[in-house]
């Protein structure tokens, strides 16, 4: 054994490690070693007993397992949640969500929310999660002070929002960011234009070439509806995913988040560019949006993450859940109760998720050398007893309540289900001020 | 003010009330008074200031609500929770669950079974389940030792089990259970003929005959899949509704559960009857089993309940996660984001599920003279922040972990988290027990 891993910041001893890689496996009587912002060593606990570390943690109930990663989400939204429920989608965006969103959404706004969504997260066993929302500098600085990894996808509209007025500005504030983070070892920036029909053609070239040039990511809202593909083909005679192609969007840079409506020969191009998937299946169910064909796209080779979107239209922030419903709708959808097992859908909440974001090599799994992002989950409690296979409890009966610990970049943020970096009280102030002020703006909602 | 209602044993001022009945209703500034098992009063809280009660309760971020009920499920079944996951339904039955129940089920596996369900269920807000499975005097009298509200709908089969050898057997152990406990508080009892490709017709109208005799209840499974659906046909020209009516088992007693494949006149018969429907939207979609049309039903006065199903198929018995299922489901199933809104759904996990199961005069509403059924769930955690309406939060982003107290007929079975009827220890050392008996005996699972 390396002399080097004879000593560790902090030795776990949990009674199931599920690693992701290799698929599907689960580790009894192993051990965790974590040195700085490493894995430092994923060992037999006869080995592990050899290690000297300054934090030693037995938990013989629970699974040791990646942290998640939600791979789609407006953070922020947060401070809508259950603001306008069970309403059409249009009506649902333009009489309620956007106009309270030009009334109220500032960087205080955003702070505030963003806060708010990472308590949840955490809570829930998310560690790395995916943002596209107004004022994503406030979301930088707060995801950073709060120690939570995330991906920012800056947006970009045709349209003048309260952020900015111009392609050209959203571009230009967006780029600023990324300057501003780029030493940073949690936060990375990359684009988000908001869909074909909410940015032009011109401004669209202008992000693939820039992001081309920058090798950067891109995240876009696509094939969210069969209405959306339908218009699209009404007004130019192409699939929104088609006209991504043809401007030199689509490749393995680019996260295309919901895809419902899908095509075998959509599925061949984005199998062929390398294109990612982002399946939001909450969010598509709630809004009626359709369904993404997971299956189909994973049997052609195609990455498939998870992703919550916002809480104003899900309205939970919850990767468990997501895990749960993404597994549950695929067997529904697909007619076979075999479909996307367990095991899948967690590999899609984690090192897919890692490589839809770009940070493969980093997160996503349980291995020597990456980061340290992972979560303990306790398998005790009775929602989740007996245990056959904690993969199946993982993913079918865990709530996410019963997450207890969670590390990311080694640093400890959640310990026995208590934050470390959160003031849970005085986020509850803030977020009834948000409150009263958003009710009161709107009196008859 | 009735003088009558000057004292109380219990009274509760919660953040909101929501009763159920009215529809739709969210009361703030009320409180809430439990004398004897009964609600005494419900009341705007300055007039409940005059009450004086034995014990007061200051419950401000708290929405109180009737208890939820679980109206179809196999309670026993979660020792075998994750037991064999994503499997075809038949061979799931045929090689794992059936040879599995037939070398372990017992009165003792039944006993620890049902009380690790009860413990679940409390956790997540459920006061009232139904139950059909064997051993059901095991059931009843944990459910009577536990202080649950249950309705058991003792299994027939024409196949012999490790209950009972013929369908005359099980019926004359299922009506002596009825007997034992005609005088219980908690326990009903009716008919669960398993379904009818495993009841003969002989047997279904002995059923019928002594159901309307006794004027009980009858659970059957029916129409879970189109296969089932179409087998029937193939076999005796009809579809399986129309079999029951022509049987005369289709009434007002009868509780139908999944009802998948259902055209415009199965609905008209379903209303014409005043047959139940129980919907079990996880269960359905874990299996691929098809779509219940729950807004159709709705929409022509079926009433339609909700039902988790057994923890092998589910895999947990959390109503909060069904309503949320039944929701989204109905979204996405009717094309319509307005479809089934949080209310509605609601109402089929409380006050529908009491209409099912004939205890509609009894629970399933906070209205004064009911017996007091009813949970405390906290809505001050950042998952259910902010609160712009209740009801959102309770159907979209509540996931059952902030249920915080639980009173069943005036007593309190939950206290901020806390079971008062159950050793979580002592259950869990039971349970995997259980655990390494069954996996044992079946080493290649």
């Amino acid at each position: 054994m390396d002399p080097q891993a004879q000593t560790a910041d902090t030795l776990i001893h949990p009674g199931w490690i599920v690693p992701v890689i290799p698929r599907g496996a689960v580790l009894e009587n192993y051990s965790i070693a974590l040195t700085g912002d490493r894995i430092s060593a994923l060992l037999p606990r006869r080995e592990a007993e050899a290690i000297t570390a300054r934090h030693v943690l037995e938990l013989p109930g629970h699974a040791l397992m990646p942290g998640l990663v939600n791979s789609h989400g407006h953070a922020a939204m947060s401070l809508l949640r259950g603001y306008a429920d069970d309403q059409p989608l249009m009506s649902w965006l333009e009489q309620h969500i956007w106009p309270a969103e030009a009334a109220h959404v500032s960087a205080g706004f955003v702070r505030d929310g963003v806060e708010l969504a990472i308590a949840e997260m955490i809570r829930a066993g998310t560690t790395t999660f995916s943002d596209m929302y107004f004022f994503p500098d406030a979301c930088a600085e707060t995801a950073q002070r709060l120690g939570m990894r995330c991906q920012i996808t800056f947006p970009i509209l045709d349209l003048p929002t309260v952020w900015a007025r111009s392609a050209d500005e959203y571009i230009s504030k967006g780029l600023a960011l990324r300057d501003d983070v780029k030493h940073s070892t949690l936060v990375t920036v990359g684009f988000g234009p908001h869909a074909t029909y909410t940015v032009s053609e011109p401004n669209l070239i202008k992000v693939a070439t820039l992001a081309a040039e920058l090798d950067v990511a891109v995240q876009i809202h696509l094939h969210e509806t069969r209405g959306e593909v339908l218009l699209a083909v009404e007004s130019n005679g192409e699939r929104p995913l088609d006209s991504l192609h043809r401007l030199g969007l689509l490749g393995p840079r680019t996260q295309c988040v919901h895809m419902t409506d899908l095509g075998d020969q959509d599925i061949a191009l984005l199998a062929a560019t390398g294109a990612h998937v982002v399946h939001c299946p909450q969010s598509n169910m709630k809004l009626a949006s359709g369904t993404c064909p997971v299956t189909r796209l994973l049997a052609k080779g195609v990455n498939v993450a998870l992703g919550s979107d916002s809480a104003a239209s899900n309205n939970d922030l919850n990767m468990f859940g997501e895990m749960q419903s993404a597994a549950l709708l695929a067997k529904l959808h697909s007619e076979d109760a075999a479909a996307l097992p367990a095991f899948d859908a967690l590999a899609m909440a984690t090192i897919n998720g890692a490589r839809a974001l770009g940070l493969e090599d980093r997160i996503g799994s349980l291995e020597t050398g990456k980061l340290a992002d992972l979560i303990a989950v306790d398998l005790s409690q009775p929602e989740t007893q007996p245990v056959y296979n904690p993969l199946s409890q993982l993913v079918y009966a865990c709530n996410g309540s019963q997450v207890t610990h969670s590390w990311i970049g080694g640093v400890q943020v959640m310990q026995q289900r208590q934050l470390t970096h959160i003031d849970l009280t005085a986020l509850g102030s803030r977020t009834r001020v948000w409150q009263e002020r958003i009710r009161n703006r709107f009196p008859d909602d």
